[in-house]
């Protein structure tokens, strides 16, 4: 776990245990982790059919990785008026702000398999503002990009139009924090050089 | 905690216990959180002489709060070639970068107390690239800033430069994620407007 | 071919013959396109299965997109050293620079066909920083994107960079004059509300 | 027409037969040329008494150049809401957006001869904000500059507030098309390092 | 007053007389000044307690220092409907804006002296937006910074609403002025490497 | 001098004695003007054969405009290493980059003027990268445009560079404090919606 990262070269990039590369830190074995993250391992693997990389590349620093899960997890729970949908597009609507790989791929098939409308979700998850969506949709997906672009310039103003679209002011916050979420996972990501697993791509089409 | 924003006058916000609006969104009185909260609130009072208005705000939504709190906690534990003054060196550096008001004084008295030098503290936290620091410390408050304004561009050549001036792999992924933590509270504390707490501004000078 | 735009609601977006709406412009039915068009539609349609939308939303110009198409389709022309997927790398670069849908949408199924390799084309389309790439192709990509995003800060130097990578000067030319034609198509496409076919996709996966 | 180019001085940028260097690209003798494009040469040397560099500088890959102007032209046709010096202003607003020497200087030529007012037309050409212009003008040079600079954020809207000043809807895509057919001329004159010829500076002066 | 900038560390910055590195530039002693500067050493020392680095860092061009002090100097004379507090927001507003450590620290100390209340007038100086202002200051204040971060999109619309708000139009054109004068003293402060006196961030709390 | 602005329309720009509208505030007549101002003005008059709008517009505040002018014209006299023609050719291309419409007109027809070369003017006012410069012109203005959209990242080694390229301490300084001028003056221009008189356009042609 102590190996040097090795230079600009995507080729050098760390490899996880299936041989491909997904890191520029190092990528530790699943059986040197700590039990709970074993079992996160797991279900994922039975949920998904597949380790998410973001588990196996955070799991460099195992306690950080069960903190930061146990915190996202929260968000993506929906309400009466954030479905699980609206949640994973405001996942995508700031990640392509950013230019996060990672979390276009992956997030980008949750929100295909969510809405199971694989060209609504590739559309939402590359440009919103052309896919469609009706007004609340667009104004909570504005309101998640400005936050991520300008956030000096996010006022209670904000938090009010989104009430009056039909949002109880806990799912204002949530809007928020999970658009904030967003900001730091795309920065992890950005960091690291995390690579989306290859079963993603295929994923719900 | 169910009242409604009420609009963009600042007069207007949500007022906290002891007479302060802090926030754009309801403030629960103390007695009403979750016992875990009570203990957090208790043990800052004792350390701080009060409790910071990040715990106030934030126990709106309190199983995220204690959630977050407990991924935050770790990342300010000081490590040999990272040590608890450059980790609050990264936390003002990013601040200052998103223009966050909240953590620049909240962030900037603890940088003051850890330092023992207000003056230091005061211009890193405005400006470290003229505070006089050694080439160490500017090339990691540097890698922050770049994941903060363009984290597309990071790479492994960032990584490896951080190397090359002494951290540890796991030093350098601390960069990485406390950078990127920041970039979720900043967000967060300027989406609900929150106020730092006056005794901050005063605090070890 | 002259009724009005219809606000900004896409639901409103002006139909094509198949019933989707894929423009905020008028879409002018086949038929009453020149001789010239209903060719380029019907091969079209016999290599790839379905007219693209881009021919469809462009033929409200009828001349217009005539000329253009025959200036474009020369800058796919491959070459000795700048090759089919590589000037279609360009298209995709370019076109994340911009966040354009269709584009992102339609060369990245032509990467992933010319590529052979949906994951790589993919990675490129959304990242090609982070996709594994060569040198070669990630000097001529960075270029591409500078001169979509910093186009006065492109001089000479980057011409001989290009050419110690190995192109020719007309090569180098191929590279700037394909990134000036996505900066076109980009906001053409963005302007008119254009959006991609549904089977573009699923193609090449 | 092979030889390198010659790193980053200007002075040693690639001559034209006059003797000036007007790109750093190669720029072949006009007798090499195609018969079509020698047409349009003399054409050139008639009507304005020299031949525009971006047609010597183009040559370099003469059937690009022999398509593009014939797409090119097509968009200054004059119509009956938007005349030839309203398609010029789109020209310079866009070029000063982008900051385009050549574009900027042979189009406020062009457009202090149709305007046969030099001063307004230099006005335009550096600040169409402040040159005067009514709320006609300036509505469809600001959606021409915001279709440059923020080309993601042009919506319906648009095209609707331009049919609500006067423009029919063909007009309005041909606001869009020559703002980004300007998106990429302007590209193409700074990466090939474009200079205008010293004709233009004295022009209907 | 010859001696050579020592390249880019800042421990290498060149001393005053009390022994602290404050400027990238030589640093005149006050005995070397001509006579008008000596006068407004003293008088500031009377009034502060110290001479502001500003005079000190800007003697090494001492008829410089006059000119622009006898400028300077009428831009925060008082009016009726602009007062000392409001000319030190806009100084402070701006230099936020600009990120500019030493207009900050200097600034954040008259206003917290002229305002008496260091926390409102330290709120003030990192985020005038959350900072509690009223209407008619936030307006002044949001266009400070529209002029220093847009100024191109200045228009007499904004003229009009500060006198809607109460501003005579002497006022308004101060607002600008002071706006417009900090963009060239935060310039100044920024390429001199120009340090705030350590005197100034204790006062007034 | 007390008539209100008139809304955002140029046509209800206030007018100049010779009746065009130069500005977006009143414009006193000459001859209510402080005695000093009067000889500045007949001063220009002689030299220019006009009145510069900039002192017409300024002089709505005349005390200010004493007490600019008297810092301003200091830092156009030319020293051995920076000549008149390159303190204007910073004037040029900080206004280049703020868009400045007055003193691109007015120090445009400088420029010609001082290098006798009116094309070579006009490029070094558009575009300085592409009009053939030297490297230390290239340089200084390099850094001119740096201090201007980017001042934070100026450092001491900005400065060694261009001590480097033969400039003395003190011309370095007044390198920057040119730049910071324009800062100033490009502002305040652009805020009053100042137009350039129209005997600029044709002069030194």
């Amino acid at each position: 776990m102590t190996e040097p990262a090795r230079g600009d070269r995507p080729e050098e990039r760390l490899a996880d245990p299936t041989g491909e590369p997904i890191s520029w830190f190092p990528v530790p074995e699943p059986e040197e982790l700590p039990e709970g993250l074993g079992k996160l391992f797991a279900k994922a693997r039975e949920q998904l059919g597949f380790v998410p990389n973001v588990f196996r590349v955070y799991s460099y620093r195992p306690e950080r990785l069960s903190a930061w899960f146990a915190h996202y997890r929260q968000l993506h729970e929906p309400t009466d008026n954030l479905d699980a949908a609206e949640r994973e597009m405001i996942a995508v609507a700031v990640s392509m702000a950013n230019g996060c790989l990672y979390c276009l791929v992956a997030h980008g098939a949750a929100l295909r398999e969510v809405l199971g409308d694989p060209v609504l979700a590739d559309r939402i998850t590359l440009d919103y503002r052309r896919a469609g969506l009706d007004e609340r949709r667009t104004a909570l997906l504005d309101y998640a990009v400005k936050l991520t672009e300008a956030p000096l310039e996010c006022g209670a103003g904000d938090i009010a139009r989104l009430q009056a679209l039909g949002l109880s002011l806990e799912e204002v916050w949530d809007v928020a924090e999970i658009a904030a979420m967003y900001n730091f996972t795309n920065r992890l990501a950005l960091a690291t050089g995390m690579l989306p697993n290859r079963e993603y791509h295929a994923l719900a089409r």
